[in-house]
Order: structure tokens, then sequence, then C-alpha cells
């Protein structure tokens, strides 16, 4: 009977090796009409006039959106600043920006219709990156180009510095990635003024729902967002992305319509945010950390999306876990006419600990003190404050850090082979994670005994349903083979605040079981009444109620309320912000350890960084499915190790160069490490069921340091930028500056 | 805010007349075959060997379903008995039945291929009526013929008749008559080895769903029924029809099957049963009842389907609402190779009615008493027996009838005009409602106050949603127009046992009443928190919480527990058997109480008879939505006027004639009375919410004994044969014998 710790097969296994399993474009809704969108071909520019005369009388076509059409709802919509329309408003901000749709019988059709549409622009000088978006005299994306700052400090970081023995500044650079899931954005949108229905591949379904129910003036039982299985999301699909366009086309053709990105677009929809992090850290000479001074200058785009949120968390994250009786943070995001950055795995993380954990390694090169000392020294324990005024440090990442260098053999020092040089490396860090603690889930035990659990979370490739299925199982008893984990259709599912931040274990997860257990307390008072005794004697066992040497299963105690073949137990779970505990729930819930150690190899005749060996090491409390934990940390590892060799968005005046997968490089599996395996830490010291917390995220973030550290001990070349692509290295190895 | 008793626009009602609402044949399930069944060409026959191969090799073919592979699955099923098997396995009992299948990429290659498959049959005499099956050495249709039979009684009915001053006996014959939905069964299903899914016309998808689940062997949680919008049901629909049938077609295709039957397929699955009734009863001088000897012959036809209760509800309904001393009731259903006959709007009682109401007026007749007289002398009063063993009569007949009787000046006798005989006649019934009280509901709060109410009721025309949508508007002080039932797909909402029986307003109305109330309850919570105050002191108002002279709106209070836009509240309702009271409900439900008055033209000259006033009375307890109870109880009066005057099935050595509505006559508009209206009897007894109960039934139980007891008062002529058509109404007018 116990489900919880063991590795049982993924429940969508079977449907998804066999192509059963359905996304949204396999869906084919009556009477579906097929959109295009015109992009804007421009980075920054006025909309002078547009006609779509021509277009619109093009046979097929059934409707062609321009923002007149938009005039009755509220087309604005972002994540925190409402500030990014349905289709430009009079002005583009970037190019691939959404300037008109069609809505046709085919895609063809629409495509044509697109070629018909005539727009007159005014161009404007393009704003290309943070630096022209700062500089005296920018001209405006928005009414400002900072979209958002972000300030903390404790202490007195002048009088730090001043008290250190040594002060070290350096900045570090992090590209503009995207995403890169195998499904594009798509979304089938079905409006009728009596509400409407959307398909869509959005991670957080009622948020989407909330957008929509607001921007088309419906309350919100009326929008029922529907999402199927999602083809990887990383954050790309986090928030509202192409619905609102969707359900636009849908209320002008008076028809449900599909829109299916392809990769081109779906780069031009959102991407993780680029960076350049300075940080001056004073040390004192046995390596003790005394004051930090950091700021963070984040590439937020064109538009907001949660931009904002972004800059909290890498202005949060960059100090890492560590003790700074002086601190000192300022987080920008900047827009500028490029392609809105949005949520990533770990937001703003990445890009802190790219800078952050590779100043650690640089201080102990300087002071001479083992890089794994140096960390050790300054780590805070569990308990202690890692940032004031949120929860003290709930796990042992001291204890992680050192299981990864031990599996590394930290302490013996690779040798180079032939031309090929190598080392040794580590990262680490420790996240707040982001999500409010708000989840609702709802399990129905039918008379058979058999479970259907309903949930929000959305099933995005991690494994939720898996999960949350075992947690329904053990604690009421059931044969996991027993139980359906239905999804992720707003109208049939109770809330869920959203799926990311690592968040669905822990709190879905909690709701999940206290759903169960409302259930389990049902049967018990049915078999109490069964056995004339009290509750609090009986106790569950494998499908049924025991009382002494006495069961009773639960179909038979069903049947006796309800009758033969009839009736079934509802259990709800609320997770809330005041629940478990009776007050507000500390923030964050928990604090995501994340811990990478590698051995590298640099080519030097071809500056080829290779990975042979990385382990990640993984707190997650308690592993309620080990496989999936294991799977979810290694994707999240070599999603790293794509920002850290390879990954980079090139913009030339304002124009994506590579949104594709042929010019964009992603990690290969000839780039996996011929070593590569997750260490799962289980304290069972979560807030989670069974002690769990979240996990996922971890894994991406120290990837980058860890690397480039390595990378130093191998060459003694200490790269600021990345990606650390074979050119790069091989300038550094060589010392060519780029263009000679 | 008041919704209860306003007759509010049906909430489905845009969508239909708009075209927008979907039924089963507007759905396209991507990959969908279509399927075509073989129907056995003989009433009675065994069959010998079948021949699948030229069908299995025509192109566009995927699968040909025979017996042989039902093996591993239990092929029968049906609500009492489990006789009927899922394709005729070696004998095939009613020409129709079917005998094979074919699944193929369109419609026309599968009707194409059942023309290939070669059966041999050896013809067995064919049993046509009950008659034929009662013979002594007939044929056996499966191990007797008498597939159920049902006895009470209680005095002495042979004292009883010694007793009386007089003593009638008399028969009267029921036509075999099919309900004739505008929609006829489909469903597709798409089964896989994880579970299935199946959209389907049902009635009862819960019971469709423990159907299948038994049958290929599928715990309940894998086995999911969906029932849009239904065009009709009246019994058609109730319980399993063709689902296993598609099931098993998708199972052998390992692809989605699609199966529309056609109106005569249809009139070959279910039909109402043809009844013989004799009725002999005791009578003292003054009109009193003494003792009443009832035997029922019901043709149930080919298999059981819900024969044995229709058996039991047609004796317990044959007394009518009198007092009898002496009561003796047999009630048969006998199996003929005809199409299988199963539930019917009050199933039983329309065919039992028929007898004993016509017989009141020809004792009234006999004795020289006024009809209305006789009955109300021996009417049952509320709260007095009306079946020993079952629950008092909760309801005051005798006013409706009284009131029924004005409304059509009953004291004036109508003049004949021209050749054109007129008469008044009047019919009333109660009925034990049949359905067993369980039932479950779930309502959801949104963030923003607006309701979905989760539950299992099809919503087949009866404007259910509608009316559900009400009490859970009405309980929470919600705006009717923020209120979205969800209904009848058993993945997604709970427990309910049936629609069907006049149940879903009472029973189901109870469980979103108790939904709505525990959410409710949590509203109260939240605000006793935020006022610091008691739950006790608080009252809901419009759309929020009113303490002293403040107040907080629900979409505050459920942001104050999950945060800004978030959570959601869930309520639970729960009826069984045990719940409202502690104890078992007794049975019925309700008493529903249905009375027609009618005045009736008979031409001499055609024989046709029109009926130019029609009242009815329905005792509804409290109408919640008065438009919609007076068109349910129109429907029912309209449809009885079809078995009066026009409806029955025609066989002919075991063939069915008159499969269409080209040779199958139901009621025209042109045939609706001129003046045709319902009067609601509202006293707020019922069981249900705001003290409703059911109708829908009571409206077509006393429709053809009313005409009846007015064409004898026009004519002289009693008629004791349904349909009471043109020819046979000529034939009595001028008593001229049939064949001559």
């Amino acid at each position: 009977m116990e489900t919880i710790g063991v590795s049982v097969p993924r429940l969508d296994a079977a449907e998804k090796v066999t192509g059963q399993a359905t996304y949204v474009g396999d869906l084919k809704v009556p009477g579906m009409l097929h959109a295009k969108v015109l992009p804007s071909p421009l980075p920054h520019a006025r909309i002078i006039s547009m006609d779509t005369t021509e277009a619109t009388r093009l046979p097929g076509v059934v409707a062609v959106l321009t923002p007149n059409q938009l005039q009755d709802i509220d087309p604005y919509y972002g994540a925190v600043v409402r500030d990014r329309p349905i289709l430009a408003m009079q002005k583009v901000r970037y190019q691939g920006e959404p300037v008109a749709a069609v809505a046709a019988v085919d895609e063809a059709t629409a495509h044509r219709a697109l070629r018909l549409i005539q727009v007159d622009y005014e161009e404007l000088s393009v704003v290309g990156d943070t630096d022209a978006a700062l500089a005296p005299g920018a001209l405006c994306i928005h009414e400002s180009n900072i979209c958002h700052d972000y300030h903390y400090d404790w202490g007195d970081v002048e009088a730090g510095f001043a008290e250190a023995d040594h002060v070290f500044e350096n900045t570090f650079t992090f590209p503009m990635v995207y995403h890169y899931a195998l499904e594009p954005h798509a979304a089938i949108a079905h409006y009728t003024p009596q509400g409407m229905t959307v398909w869509s591949t959005a991670q957080h379904p009622f948020q989407v729902r909330a957008d929509l129910a607001r921007m088309f003036n419906l309350p919100l039982h009326r929008v029922q967002v529907i999402v199927p299985y999602v083809g990887g999301g990383f954050g790309s699909k986090s928030y509202t992305k192409i619905e609102p366009l969707v359900v636009s086309l849908s209320r002008a053709a008076g028809r449900p319509v599909r829109l299916a990105l392809s990769v081109e677009e779906a780069f031009k929809t959102t991407r993780r945010h680029a960076a350049r992090c300075t940080i001056k850290t004073g040390v004192r000479q046995d390596g003790t950390f005394v004051a930090r001074d950091c700021q963070v200058v984040l590439d937020t785009g064109a538009y907001a999306d949660n931009g904002p949120l972004v800059c909290q968390r890498a202005g949060d994250r960059i100090p890492g876990p560590y003790r700074f009786p002086h601190l000192k943070v300022a987080s920008y995001a900047v827009y500028t006419n490029t392609t809105p950055a949005g949520s990533f795995r770990s937001i703003g993380a990445p890009q802190a600990a790219w800078a952050s954990e590779s100043q650690v390694d640089m201080i102990a090169a300087a002071l001479g003190i083992d890089p794994l000392e140096l960390r050790l020294k300054n780590m805070v324990a569990r308990g202690e404050d890692v940032r004031r005024g949120m929860r003290p440090l709930d796990a042992d990442a001291a204890t992680g850090l050192r299981r990864a260098a031990e599996a590394i053999s930290w302490g013996e020092r690779p040798v180079p082979q032939g031309g090929v040089k190598r080392g040794k490396g580590l990262g680490c860090n420790v996240s707040n994670v982001g999500s409010a603690p708000t989840s609702t889930a709802i399990v129905r035990m039918h008379v058979d005994g058999s479970l259907t659990v309903m949930v929000g979370t959305t099933e995005i490739g991690q494994g939720s349903r898996s999960v949350l299925a075992q947690i329904a199982a053990q604690e009421l008893r059931v044969d996991l083979a027993r139980v359906t984990v239905l999804a992720s259709d707003t109208a049939m599912v109770p809330y869920d605040r959203s799926t990311g931040s690592s968040r669905s274990t822990t709190l879905m997860g909690l709701a999940v079981q206290d759903a169960a257990r409302e259930v389990q307390q049902q049967l018990l008072e049915l078999a109490a009444r069964h056995f004339a005794c009290a509750p609090k004697v009986l106790r569950l066992r494998e499908a049924g109620v025991a009382y002494q040497n006495a069961s009773i299963g639960f179909s038979e105690l069903i049947e006796q309320e309800f009758g033969q073949g009839a009736g079934e137990l509802i259990g709800r779970g609320y997770v809330s912000p005041r629940r478990h505990g009776g007050q507000l729930m500390q923030s964050p819930v928990f604090w995501e350890v994340g811990i990478s150690a590698v051995e590298v190899e640099v080519d030097e005749e071809t500056g080829v960084v290779r990975v042979p060996h990385y382990v990640s090491v993984a707190d997650v409390g308690k592993a309620i499915n080990p496989q999936q934990c294991e799977g979810q940390d290694e994707g999240a590892a070599m999603q790293g190790l794509g920002h850290t060799l390879f990954e980079s968005m090139q913009y030339v005046d304002g124009q994506l160069l590579n949104p594709n997968l042929i010019d964009y490089r992603v990690p290969l599996f000839t780039d996996l490490p011929e070593q590569f395996y997750t260490i799962l830490v289980e304290n069972e010291d979560g807030p989670g069921p069974f002690g769990a917390k979240g996990l996922g995220e971890g894994g991406i973030v120290a990837a980058a340091p860890a690397v480039a550290n390595a990378i130093y001990q191998a060459t003694g070349l200490r790269m600021t930028t990345l990606p650390i692509t074979p050119e790069q290295m091989w300038r550094a190895l060589k010392d060519v500056q780029p263009g000679s």
C-alpha cells in the first residue's frame, strides 16, 4: 500500500508514449477557424494607418481584427502592470508585436490575408538594450523606461566596506534566453455573449480566467479555461499570453478560433530577462563576508509581463545563502524594444547566482581559500535568517553542499589530458519560492471505493498528476491504480493559484491531503455508525475501515448510506495564507536549495567546454516519487547548461536574428554529462505532505557559476559573460577580442 | 433578489434558440469512426451461422463486431434483470435486435458493410402478444414468458364483493406506444485500456457508468459518461441502451466510434408497455367502493429492461386515489417477440389509470351518480393511507379535482352542434414516485461571488438547470445571472441516481440547497472573523453578509481568506435515504397528483375526436419556476393525448409496420386544445426545497380516461381500447365491427 517515496510509473505514461495524450494543438472544435497574426516588422514605431479592406474581402476570411474592434473591452493585460495590449495600440514596441490578426477557414487563407493588410508606420529610434534605455535623453518606450525598481538593505554597507580587509567588485552578464518548450503557445477560443470557453497551453488557467473575465466584462463562472496536457512550460506559459487575442478573434468572427504559434512567434512572445549584475563584496582576511552591495539590471523587453516580480526575486536572491552583516541591493527591470521578458524557471535566480557564486570563487582565489570552505564558513545555518523579515532557513544547505563536493571528489584536482584542461566547480543557492499559498482541491470517493482527485494544477510534464494521486492514494489507503486526477478545467476543478514556483507538490499536495482527510473523516463516521463505536477507535486499512478484528470495505459503507451502487463521498481541501497554522503563513513557504557540482573539460584548440560529470543536490524534504524528482532536477540542470554554454537570443537593431532551432542552440543529448545524477536530500522538513517541499527550479540556478568556477580551475580564466560558447572560450584562451 | 416562484427565462434559452446548444449528434471526436448495426429481420430465430469475411474486407471498415468478440466481457445488461445482450447471443428475440455491428470511416461504408454480413437463421414461431405468450404450450422466449409478477392485497375481496350491492368487471386495453423524443438515441464511445469516455443521450449517466464499469471490468473512476443537452427523454433514454454496443465497437476498432440511431432504430430500442387491465369493483348503492380486484397484464417485449418495475408501479397505481376496504392486485410483465418495453413518463400509471378511471365513470353512470361526486366520496384525504405500508397521502387531491371540474364548468352540460356531439370528462390519479432518494451536489462560489453548481441531473428539456440555479441563487442571495449549472459528466460532477420519476427538483434540489448552505456557513464564518462577532448574528444580503449597519461583499470575504483574486468556497450537498430526518425516508418521497378535465367534440360523420378545452391540475407544492411547471405539465398532457387519440405501434407477425413519423401519428400543433392550461396547486407541502415537489409525470396519467369519459357523456359510447382513432370512433358510432 505504500506509495509515498516509491517511484511509481507516471500515470500519464501510457497515454503519452502511445501518442494518445491530447494537447491543445490536437483539438478540433466544431466550426473552428484558424488564425494568423500580423507581426510588426519594426521594433519601435508609430502606426500611422492601417487598411484591411483587401484582407477582409479575401474569400475564406471571416474576421480581421484591428485595434478598432477592441474599443468596447479593456484590451490591456499584464501579470503585474497592465501595459500589454491585445494588439499594438498606436505604437509598436518590439519586432514581432501583434498588429492585426485574421481568422479564416484555414491557415493558408489566414496567412494570405495577412499580406493584404497595409500598415503605414513612422519609425522611432530603437532602444535596443538596457544601456540605451537608461542613457540620458533616451526615447521612452512607456512613460518611463524603468519598469520596476526594488531596493532593500540592512546594516551600513559603506561602513562594512571600510571594515573589510578586501573589497571585490565585479560585473557579470547573463544572456537573453528562450524557454524552448517543445510545444509553442496555442489556444482555441469560443466566445459567445453567454460566456467563453478557452482551451489553452496556459500554466495558470485561473489567472487567465481572471484576466479574460475582467477584459471581456464577464463574471468568473462564465469563463472556462481548459488546459489539456502541456508540452512544457518553464514559465513561458505563465500568466496570460495569446488568449485575449484569440478570444477577441472569436468574438469578432462569431465562431471558435484556433491560434497555434510557430516557434518563431513563440520566441517573440516571452523570454527570460537578460541581466547585468554588479556585486561589490567586502571580506575579512579569513574569508568572513562583511558587506555586499548588489546592483541588478534586468532587460524586461517591451512590456512588463512578470518583470517586476522577476526584479524583486533577483534582488532577493543575489546575496546567496550567506551571512552579510551589511547588505544593500538595488534591482531594476528596464524596458527595451525586444520580446517582453517574463517568468522562467526560478525567476531572477540564475542571473543572480551567476554573479554571486562566480564572485565567491573569485574571492576564494584571491584569498587562497578553498571555495568550498569559503562557502561553508559564510553559509547560513538551518534556523538562521537568510533575508530579514522572511522565514529563517528551513534546510541544511551546508550538508547538501558537502555532499555535492564529495560526489565529485572535490579534494582531488583533475589532471589535464593532451590539449584538454580539466577543473571542478561548485555553485549553490537558496531561493525564496514565490507563489502565494492558495490552492484548493476536491477528492471524490466513488461507490466502488475508487477516487477522482480534482485539481487546478496543470500537467506541464512535471508529473503533478502522479504525485497528487500518490498523496490521495496514501491518505485513503486506496490502490494507486484506482485513482484518477482531473486537472485544470476552471469550470470543473476548484481554484488553484498557479503551476510554477516549485509549488504544486507542496501546496496543492496539502490541499489534496486535506481533501482526502475530509473523505477519511466521513468514512470513519459511517464506520462508527456501522460498528456502533466512536470514530477515534477506528483506523483505515486497505480500501476499508478496521475495528478490533472486524473490518468493512469503503464500498459497503457508502452503499449503507446511499443505497446499492449509489452515492459518493466528497472531500474539500483548502490551502490559504491563513490555513495550516491558523495565522498567515510565513513567506516564503519554504526555501528551495539548489546545488551544483561539476567537472569540466576545456579543449584548448577549439574552446569547446564539455561537462563529463554533473552532480545536482536537491533538498526535497521528502521525495513523494524519487524518479520524478530526479527527472525534474536533471531537466533543470540541463536547461541550466543551456544558458551556460549555448543559448542566447541575438538582436541587431531590434531585429531578432535567431528565433529557430538552427540558429538558437539548445543542449543536445550529446551534451549530456556522462555522469549526471541528482542527490535527493530528504530530511522530511518541508511544509508539504509527508514533509515534502518543492523542487524543479533549484537545479537550474547554480549550473552556470559551477561551470565557470570549474573553467577557472581548469584554465585560470574567469568568464563573466554567458553563454560560454566555444568562440568565447577560444577568444579567452587565445586572448583574442571579439571583432579582431 | 427573489428568484423562487418567478418564471425566469430558461438558462439554456439563448443557446437553444440560436442553435448553439450541443447534442451528442453534434459532437466530433478526433479519429471518430461511424457505426451501423445489423438488425435481425426476424422476430424470433436461432442464429445458425454468421460470416463477416466480406464485410471485414470492405475498404474503410475498421471493425466488425460479432458475439465472438464479447467473450472476454460480460455482454449482458438490464435495469432489473440482466437479460439483454449487446448483440443477440445464439437467438434473436425481436425484429430489429442488433445481430452484428460495423465501425467504418463513414456511415455509408458502414451501411454497405452490413449488407455483406451473411447470417443464417432458423426461424422460430413468433410470440406476438401476451395472449400468445401466456397460452398453454407457448414457446418460451426466455426461461419463462413471465418476466415478472407482482401481487398484494388486503382485506378479503371475495367477502367484499359479496357485501357489495353491485359488482362491475371490465377490461381495458392500452396500446404499445413509442416516446418519440425528437432526438433518437446516440452515443460516441472512446475506449482505451486505461478507461473510457462515452458521450451519450442517457438520462441516467451514473447508472450507465455502473453498467459499463461492470461489463468491461473497470473501476468507476475510469469510466466517464458525458451527457450534453438531450433532445427529450420521457424514459426512452433511462438506463443503459446502446452504450455497451458502441463501447464494444470502439474497443474492437481501437478508435472512438459514433452511433446515432435512426428513428426506426430508436423505435426498435424501447417503448411503453402495452397493457390489458381487468378490474372488478364492488360498490354499495350509495356509491361507496367496497372491494376491487385488479389484473394487469403488461407486454414487456423481448427483454426485461425496466419491465419489472413498471409491473410493480402499474400494480401500485391501478386502485387509484380511492379507499378500498378490500383490495387485491396482480400485475404481470410478459415477454413477447417485440421491441423491449421500459420506462415511459409515469411508468405503469397511464395504463392503470386508463382502466381505473374509466370504470369509475361506468359505475357512476350505472348508479346514476355524478362522476365528480363519486370520486370525491371515495377519495382518500390528506394524511390518509393510499397504499398500506407507504407514506400517507401528502396532498389535497380532492380540492385539486374540484378546481379542475370548476375550470371546465363541470355542472353545465355542453350542447351538441350540428353533427358534433360534445361532452365533458374527468380523470385523476396519485402516483407513488419511484426513484430512490440519492443525489449529491457541489456548489462553488468563485472569488467574484459568482456560482458554479455541479450536478448529475441531465438537462432533457425539462429545465432542470434553470430550477437548480434558482435554488442556489436564492439560498446564497446571488443574482441568477451569476450562476452556471454544470451537469451530467460523471467524471466531473458528483453522483446522482437518475433524471426521471419527477425527482430532480425535489431531490437534486435538496442536494443543491444543502451544498449552497454549506457555502453560506463558510461565508458566515469568514464574516464573523471579519466583524469579530458570532456567525449567528449575521445574515446574508445581496452578494454579501450584513452585520448591524455594516456589510461586506462575498468577494472581499473570500479574498481576505485566500488572497487577492484568489480562492473559492466549496459546498457539498448529500441527499440519501438516511439524510433529512436522520432515518430512512418514507417511500414514496411524495405522491404526485395528476388531474385532467376535458371537453371533447365527436364528429358523428368522421369519428374525429377533438379536445377544445383541456385543464390539467398539478400539485407542485411550490412552483420554483411557474412557467416551466406549466410547460412540463402541458407537455405531459399533450403526450397523453397522443396515446389517447393517435398513437399505436402496429405489429403483424412480429414485424413492426409503422416505425416512422408518416405511419405513426403523434399529436400535431393543430391537435392542441384551443383552451389548454395548467392549474398549479401550491400548498408548500412538498419535501423539496421551499416546499416543492416534483411534477412532469402527473399530467399524462389521466388524459385518456378523461377523454373517454367525455366521449361517453357526448355519445353514450364507452370506449375501452386506445387509441380512439377516427376509425375506431366511427365504427363505434356506426356500430360497425372491424373487418366488416
